[in-house]
């Protein structure tokens, strides 16, 4: 199992540069490291100072890059699905379809880049994945869907599957999903495959909520834009459940007031430098190992009855807590989280709520 | 109608300030102008010197600025859906699950965006709109939409609704593409709803595919990897049918090697200025309205048997030319589009095609 690093900033603070100064700074120090590229355009080639492919190209010792197409991808996946298709349908439909025609809808670029850095993790050939993606909002995007996904299924399959329309779609949905999740169905009932995609999605919730499988660094200069977008980038992660290792403040030699914006997390200050040159950016570069010592996204006190929240950088009026299903919902930063509680807590009515210091305390 | 601007460019170049910028000179000039806004954070409100709500907010003479908030838009159409449901569905199983419960996956900001945006160009309120998206990319995978989602219905739609599962799965399809994309079913037959949602993604593309309608313009500074970025986005734009008007060349005094990097577009000089003095950039700007005379992402000549398609930035090399299912497609910039032909060249077979300055000629 690799630990997957992401940097989250405003666009133009230097995200790519660091990331790719992080992966020379972990390949150099022995570990194994893909550079994953999200952005297809010549940028990261200009940066990498290489051509890179759809698949891993070695780059120097310990250090390779790729650049995912969504297009090549998706075809990868349509190919595996018309094959699973046959067993699972009596007159398959998807045959006369071929993956070369598939254009890409909004959405694929992340389900499949998520499903791509999976493969790569469960690969057993890298130490750290470095991911580098398009709008930092999309990245937290795609973090957030095997949360959000699990609730989807966790929400509507009751509702659903008591339907008559239930029971006739099972045999379609799967192969939907199992097109952009790329599942391998290997069974021939439905209830076994409808369990590899929760184990699925259960591995990449616990992934994604474990700071030594996945961390993101915030990035920011010391424009005012490009801080407000690093805090808001901070609280928003929380609401997919990951944490936030430090703050890389670009371009810069002093913090100023910015360790204050960013308490209690740790800035590094990175000196303006640039290609060829990597050693003072990469001498300037926190241990990325240690994501763990930061804030958790969420803490569940099952004695107390109280689940804390860190939602950092929001105000009261910007946070929003519901009760309206069956469990509890966060709203904030554009995005809600449905908080699973423990047994202990389900069902139960919210009794109090405190927002303090950061954190949105809720008893039971 | 309204005529829609986006801007595309690397993250940091000033596509917002710019944007911005264009939205004042506009609304100065005496067109009633909506600034749509992507991003949450609140870069916007400190670029835009106030606060923006998810709804239009007035912000001087002739202009309104709106935060789109894709929890709010998902939950606005989820409780229209609940409406609708129930005429559509013996036992409608989406009313026990509230709209303010809903997670935003992947691909649902872009959907609910591109929605938005269709209803204010409808609502008659407005000259222009001005939409100022996240990542570059993520803005032509939401024009590139109705083209792509047509195609994926005209597709599908035969081999699909042919088969026992397709007859018994038109109620559910239904449902879930109104949520997203929140179209008004009013008739109690499957046709027309159907019928509803080809119109929808027609006029889109009708839309997409007309300069006077919709149109891009790229803004880049002197740095190579935004020169770079800036000209992948001018093909890329191509591949969605999205005509790029012209280049906004930021913080500069002098062309250099610009004209020639996006010959034959006009490339527009912006000094650098700070707010609140908008000015000298609003002064720079070109005139939006002609984004007509650039060139055409397509031609087609039915007498010489003959579709040109404009693909600048590209080299032969990233251009595949297949024809695999019943439509010739082309794959360029991460983007398959297929070329829906008209009838008289409508299932012949590619006899020749050239790639030369910048145009895929393909013969029939």
């Amino acid at each position: 199992m690799a630990l997957t690093l992401t940097f989250l900033g405003k666009g133009g603070t230097g995200r790519t540069i660091l990331a790719i100064a992080a992966a020379k700074q972990l390949a150099a120090s022995g570990q194994r490291v893909l550079f994953v590229e999200q952005d297809n355009s010549p940028a990261c080639h200009l940066l990498l100072e290489t051509e890179v492919g759809c698949d891993p190209t070695p780059i120097t010792t310990n250090l390779k890059a790729v650049q995912l197409k969504s297009a090549v991808l998706l075809e990868r996946s349509w190919e595996e699905i018309k094959k699973l298709e046959s067993q699972y349908v009596r007159t398959p439909f998807f045959r006369n379809v071929y993956g070369q025609e598939l254009g890409v809808l909004p959405g694929m670029d992340s389900a499949l880049a998520l499903n791509a850095i999976r493969e790569y993790d469960g690969s057993g050939d890298y130490d750290v994945i470095i991911y580098d993606g398009l709008a930092s909002q999309d990245t937290l995007r795609m973090l957030g869907m095997p949360e959000i996904l699990s609730w989807y299924l966790r929400r509507f399959r009751n509702v659903f599957m008591e339907s008559d329309l239930g029971k006739t779609l099972s045999p379609f949905v799967q192969p939907i999903a199992s097109s952009i999740l790329n599942i391998d169905i290997s069974g021939d009932t439905f209830a076994q495959p409808t369990q590899e995609m929760n184990n699925i999605l259960d591995q990449g919730k616990a992934a994604v909520s474990d700071p030594n499988r996945v961390a993101a660094y915030l990035v920011t200069t010391q424009d005012e834009v490009a801080i407000a977008t690093a805090r808001y980038l901070w609280g928003s992660a929380q609401q997919v459940g990951l944490t936030v290792g430090g703050v890389l403040l670009n371009q810069s030699l002093l913090t100023g007031s910015i360790t204050e914006a960013f308490d209690p997390l740790v800035v590094s200050l990175i000196p303006q430098s640039h290609s060829p040159n990597w050693q003072p950016i990469i001498d300037a570069l926190p241990d990325f190992t240690q994501a763990q010592r930061a804030p958790k996204p969420i803490n569940i006190d099952v004695n107390e009855r109280k689940v804390s929240l860190f939602l950092p950088s929001f105000d009261k009026k910007q946070v929003k807590l519901t009760q309206y299903g069956p469990e509890v919902t966060i709203e904030a930063g554009d995005q809600r989280r449905n908080i699973f509680l423990p047994p202990a807590l389900t069902g139960k009515p919210v009794t109090g709520a405190k927002f303090q210091n950061g954190y949105l305390t809720i008893s039971f």
